[in-house]
């Protein structure tokens, strides 16, 4: 189950620019194009011809063109153009609402005329000189909704990765989750606590000493449909903690969009931004790396735990209070499930 | 849903010597192995005994040996010999009626008693000094009928073929499509172009200018139960085109035999046949590795195809002028399959 | 189907050492590991708190620690700690009995209250210094049972194994099957044979002569629920065979424990214990490699064989002379298997 009238952060910009891109978002399999000044369109990966996928095609033009006979698609999903034939009545495929903004392609798989470019979240680090931001893509065989509870739960970092940002003081650390009928916020804040490697380095590249006692934040922040943003940092010990002053802490915000691919499995966009050293790129890298190999740490929990929730189809999950955050997101999610559930049924 | 009565290409002839070859054929587990004296038996792939492939075992004389406890079967399916055992009253396996013909194994997975060498078509350019003859054969995950549309519609050349046999004259050529009740024929003419690469290879090899203007043809031909022959070629422009006299043109035969495996994956024996410099050994090499790469560039779409019309089963194709081909040859084995149906069931 | 209150070789005690295993046996998830004082335990593969396996978890005094967010079990399957929760009411999950012996993990996956340590075999060779043993693991994708008839019919080494302990003379030999309620017997006498190249190894280890007449013996035990015990050897001929004098011969007995994964997989734990040269380590190595190059032959005809059977599921198997053995095995399993369902029946 999953929510569709909303967006959905389907592919990095990059990944769209020369050659098109299928990739199944919700159970649709959708392939994304480019026209000539750059717009992107998203249709059914399915030639009204003679059903080859068009993400094998090219692009010309304002046009997608089915690389197995040629016929040409417009952004619309209507047949175009077609050496020889009159196009003119051949059936067209579905599009969905595409949009190219803060470097990522985000599609709506619902109803597209409920679609609303205003409802995609403002990405306020984008394309300002005082961030910078890296960041990469993971296939997990895994439902979206145990990524959720992963982010909004970093219990687990004592364990996962224990060699990097995990310390033991993140368990022992209580956790406050708030929450109202679109988002969820859970925080976590440990004082006088030694940094974690990650963070050692983060705050060497900040200029502030490594090894000294730091105040340490991590808030969680669910918003529909399935993003998580998750701010992090250090700051020397006493100074303010999360309000304390940039020169006095190494910070940055996890960026975490969560794609449902179908029900088994996801698209996991990952990244960073972050407010120091903005314009340092061997940093960024340097960042976008560590970062890469930390969550890549999840992957094998998350599948293993797929599998076994699978194999034991009939039991329960716990809810403690560490699990707050993950729980009060699902319940967002189930309610707006619910409603437009009930909204096709009514047309219906 | 295969005709079953009817001849099929299992393997090439040089896949079954010295050792016994297991391959699935509409379905059916078959092993195929060789006689003392080199005859071609069909038989389940199933040993009587416990089950074991006999295609796992050898050969011995006229028999295939298990090569799991060594029970010795006959080319007709029956236990012939068991060291310390009766095996008068074991059962036996089915066989298949199986000839070696023209450097293939035909196999017909039908009802035995039908079953007539005479109906294997005649190939007039096995063992003819004036031919030569190369081929190979690939494994596809798609449907054979979908093989069959490839080959009976040309036009995909210009896109899935651009760089070697495709120009964009081949979709702007009309096709002309005509039938009877066993048999297709889809043939084009371009008149006045440039050859493309493998063509002006081609006319190179018979010593003929490469970049002058050709004529050039393509004409497809479908007979049951699965096989298509294409002639193709090019003429010095004027020449007469596809009556040209040998001299002024390259041309050959484009051999396609097409055997189903089960519903969703094919064999696919691919080989051409030309008339020119038949004894060049090194062309007949270098044109079967040209082929086999071309060909190979449809394999992608194929499967993608597959698994596209899988995922919209409800979906319709469409019928243009261009696909008439592959329309008409799809009624001739339908209308086949039904009738064969209705001869078992009036049996049963 | 598998017999449950029984014991089966899980894991040779070298693979759960520091760490946690995670294996399937007869259907169940199931994570072995090891107390601070190496007591082996088994629980379900699941963490109670949100389902992760704890297999990829870590082992800390007593307890086996969810590798997600912490949850310490302990070998019973009870929540016993988590960094700032009570586990008092947390679920348990089901643990199974046990026991660490002979270098092999031993579990009992039916009703805990029926196991019964002094049911295990004795493995009368185990830290024996006149004895040697050296073996290893497969996982084959077949039925277990297709394992226990290849065992208890040797013939197929004349054909499986023809260029390392099979040979013609074996299929000759007749064989001689015996059995009561528990355990069946096969054995098969060759005299005055020549010794195959694995044996004439075995006479020159043993300081005999490689090169002249045998006489060779297999004594094929079953035992409940799965285990093939089988005492193999050549004697110089006429002193006496399986009875001659330990100088006068060189033996060993075949060790055989196979473990259901599910219905369509297993494992299978080979091995061979050893009465001469007891103390030579290279000889053990030596041994071990070749045997396990020899019984890897089998495991493509033992899942060929499998997905045969599954291919034509009516089929009835024939059951030979040579079959005896693993069609009285067949039947203990059937009959044990019928007994256990009645019981638990009158109890629901």
């Amino acid at each position: 189950m999953f929510l569709l009238n909303t967006w959905y952060v389907a592919a990095s910009s990059t990944e769209v620019q020369d050659k098109p891109l299928g990739r199944k978002i919700c159970g649709e399999r959708i392939v994304f194009f480019r026209s000539a000044e750059g717009k992107i369109s998203a249709l059914e990966d399915f030639c009204p011809h003679r059903g080859a996928p068009l993400s094998l095609g090219f692009q010309r033009g304002d046009h997608i063109v089915c690389g197995y006979h040629g016929l040409a698609v417009d952004c619309k999903g209507h047949a175009a153009h077609m050496t020889g034939q009159n196009t003119n009545q051949f059936p067209s495929v579905k599009s969905f609402p595409a949009v190219d903004r803060y470097g990522f392609v985000w599609v709506w798989p619902g109803e597209a005329s409920k679609a609303d470019e205003s409802l995609i979240p403002v990405m306020h680090w984008y394309d300002n000189p005082e961030w910078a931001y890296g960041g990469g893509l993971y296939h997990i065989n895994c439902n979206y909704l145990l990524m959720i509870d992963n982010l909004m739960d970093l219990t687990h970092e004592t364990y996962v990765h224990s060699t990097s940002i995990g310390q033991s003081e993140i368990e022992e650390a209580p956790v406050k989750t708030t929450f109202d009928s679109h988002t969820v916020r859970t925080s976590r804040h440990m004082e006088n606590v030694k940094a974690p490697p990650f963070w050692q380095n983060a705050l060497v590249a900040q200029g502030l000493p490594a090894d000294g006692l730091v105040d340490r934040w991590q808030v969680c922040k669910f918003s529909l449909p399935t993003h998580v943003m998750i701010d992090v940092g250090v700051a020397v010990a006493g100074k303010g903690g999360y309000e304390a002053e940039q020169k006095d802490k190494a910070s940055s915000t996890v960026i975490d969009f969560i794609t449902p691919e179908d029900e088994h499995s996801m698209w996991y966009f990952w990244g960073m931004a972050r407010q120091f050293k903005a314009d340092d790129k061997d940093l960024t890298e340097q960042i976008r790396k560590g970062q890469g190999g930390i969550f890549s740490e999840d992957l094998q929990m998350l599948e293993q735990q797929q599998r076994n929730l699978v194999h034991w189809p009939e039991r329960r999950l716990m809810k403690l209070n560490i699990d707050a955050g993950g729980v009060h997101s699902r319940r967002i999610i189930e309610r707006e499930i619910a409603l437009e559930k009930e909204t096709r049924t009514a047309k219906a």
